[in-house]
């Protein structure tokens, strides 16, 4: 099977980054995108907090979890940069959040259209060669993202491990802060 | 850092498999140990959901979940082959469980006290080659585990694809009807 | 409509009361019995905690809350002054509980009959004439359960009020703490 | 104690309601305001939620909920018709709701003040006779708010019993959906 090569992300504003990222500049790392609405309930009590849970789990030298705020619907309401800031700074987002490009003609924006989005929230997990290996509209549990991220992470050190550093462990890293505290997977 | 070989498990009863299980015979699998007490709180509430959630994410040829009731309090109460039964039956566990066996003198029993328990609901993870990797008294989140169990996986599977099979893809099965019906993680 | 009259408790151990409690005895206060069986999901989950709740807003001058074993399964592990001693310590349950009355037969036991209950968990409701208002079997909203018992203790208050106080503000108290601390709700 | 008649909203415009509310109108029923900001986290998570469950359990005949939008903060972001009207689309509230007046100054609104609201979620119990009862802000258990509203109801058909109808049952009536499928107290 052919995997789909994730288009570029479109966007029109950043909020947490000091510049605009890219899907190019982040090859190498696994990159999580949480697609949503402010006004979306499901990305509000499920999506986003799950999100915040991936970005909090995760070494950042591993994984970026990004926001894309694909605006279709409530443009008045969701559309502003405004609204958009006030809703991240009311719920602690604190990770890189982009707003997708709109098309002007009042249809879904342009980086949803690219991915065909069926809606909010879709999660969205690209491997270290920024290929689409999951697009997933609605909920899943946690246990199953934090085992499919770890799945890319370690894919992807493992692809490092054959070309640069052959002793390398094919382990995961996750936040000092979580190793040391609470998971306590002891290192070999 | 030298990891600890896990003890063996000494048990005196099995539920939910057809013989007893020994950690010996389960190397080369990641092994998941949810050690409880059927009248702990935290048990009920937190540790034996997220170890069926485990059961139920990961294929039993990566990863094994077992259920250990580590009786150290209440013994008229748990500490019988009927009580442990009714319990099982009631919440619906369906992945192995044993009792682990008891000193004779009220102490804790014998494995808890071969892995220095601190209490219940204790989480283990322990590797492929079967040794600790985690053990956790209290809580932790599905994100964490699930990553931490998928870190094991992905390390078995690195170690066998050096020895047998090159073209291995160190990438973790999971369980069929999550990868169709709700992870969609595309395989390469 | 003729309501029925509760039938006295049948019943063969108390916890957590210094005597036996009888249903005449309580006559003037609202009763919530909440019918339970400590290997019950459902009566863990939900039956249990909100009874507690119910324990903690209403004062026991004019609510009592009771709890009743109504073992009709899994005898050997429920079944003992034991066990549910256990069961009782663990879950910091500190209302009184009464341990239903077998038959002996090995059927429901004889309150449960008496009162045709069809499982657990199941909550009754009683007026201050010992009348039963409420028979419930499965989940109810604490929001619903909150204005039926209020409903109960004014329809009360009232009653009292036309015999003895006529002055009476038909106010039900709830328990100091919650209406210095939170509730506060004004009194006239 | 003398209790405070609450002062009449200052609102600019309503949803759900064919013509703008005051409470003199509503005078003879008990009043529920939650007031709130749609970018208030505490709000869409428990206060909203716990306001559609008094509107849900109690007869309008008895009870009116009502929403207040008390924006004191982002006001590009939540202050307009159109984020509002998005907001209560997408979660599903039908009870009335209306904007509090602004001051113009750019500070808290004039309902607010004149309530000396301390902020958002704010719950605010009023009697038939449109006085203060309860003003809340924060997180208030479901038993509690339930018995509370129930207090109030009782209380108010009492006085109309001693006026009008004297074999009154100073019985809160429920929604006819509760008590028929979930809720059954039998009326006497």
């Amino acid at each position: 099977m052919i995997l789909r090569q994730a288009p570029e992300l479109q966007t029109i504003h950043w909020f947490n980054t000091d510049a605009p990222l890219t899907l190019e500049s982040l090859l190498g790392r696994v990159v999580v995108i949480e697609a949503f609405q402010m006004l979306c309930p499901g990305c509000v009590s499920h999506g986003l907090p799950q999100a915040k849970r991936a970005a909090e789990t995760f070494s950042s030298d591993d994984v970026c979890v990004l926001g894309l705020h694909t605006v279709f619907e409530h443009h008045a309401a969701q559309g502003t940069v405004e609204a958009l800031a006030a809703f991240l700074h009311e719920y602690r987002i604190t990770f890189p959040v982009a707003i997708d490009a709109p098309t002007g003609n009042g249809g879904p924006p342009k980086t949803m259209t690219a991915y065909d989005m069926r809606g909010t929230p879709t999660l969205l997990l690209l491997d270290c060669k920024g290929r689409i290996r999951k697009q997933y509209f609605g909920r899943e549990q946690d246990i199953v993202i934090g085992a499919e991220i770890m799945t890319l992470v370690c894919e992807g050190q493992n692809l490092g491990s054959r070309t640069s550093h052959a002793g390398g462990r094919g382990f995961g890293r996750m936040k000092s802060k979580q190793i040391r505290g609470r998971a306590r997977v002891t290192a070999p």
